[in-house]
């Protein structure tokens, strides 16, 4: 092969690699903002999840807190 | 005792008498007055509790609809 | 009119006027037996619906708070 | 340069070439698979806020049915 064919292929050997190492670090990049994105989510999904037992809990309370009220007027009602 | 002292006791007996019987007159219409509202306050206060129970009954189907949604809730809760 | 005569109906209206007067303590041992009744139902009345609406208060209390709680459910899922 | 010189490197330059584009594909098969995640999780979110919605409009049921059952019991207070 002449200097010349030899010259050729490394400059297009060295201009791929580049390229290809250059979608690697947008790859990478995009990865990251993935991968944050994902434990954000995931982060508000827990939090989202937290407050909703909470509420299940108060809840639960009022659900307590009317079947008292039930069972006072059930025994007014039976007791007169 | 004279034929006069005989007449006029007969007299003052004969007016408390009629007084008596008028006075027991007034006093069964009374009677009479109040046992009717007694009935009719019985029949107010046996309709009002009626009324109370089918409240009652409503309040618990909500009660219970309520627990239903709650454990819908806590099913979403914990599935997830 | 003989003595007899006379004697005979001053003790029959006397017996009259006694039994009068008897049936009207009868009467009003009953009425005061029956007002007693009256004012006595008035009173539970009074204390059976005094205790209605506390537990009215107390059910305006839990929808309020339900209320509130569905608020909460109601940003909860707008916010995020 | 010698033949040799340019045949050794690129032969270099073929083998980090082949590493890079192999690095490449992990990543992009990663990107897909974290791609996929988040659109199942997107899909998983919204069943479970539209789950939700249709507890917050049954919850808005309740309150209003109990709200009526307390003006029921307000008027029968009120009435008698």
């Amino acid at each position: 092969e002449s200097a010349n064919g030899f010259q050729f292929k490394k400059d297009s050997l060295t201009q791929k690699l580049q390229d290809t190492e250059s979608r690697n670090q947008a790859l990478e990049a995009r990865l990251s903002e993935l991968e944050l994105r994902l434990e954000s989510q995931q982060q508000e999904r827990e939090a989202f999840r937290a407050s909703l037992r909470s509420l299940l809990e108060l809840l639960d309370g009022k659900i307590f807190e009317l079947t008292e009220l039930r069972d006072t007027l059930g025994k007014l009602l039976e007791s007169s």
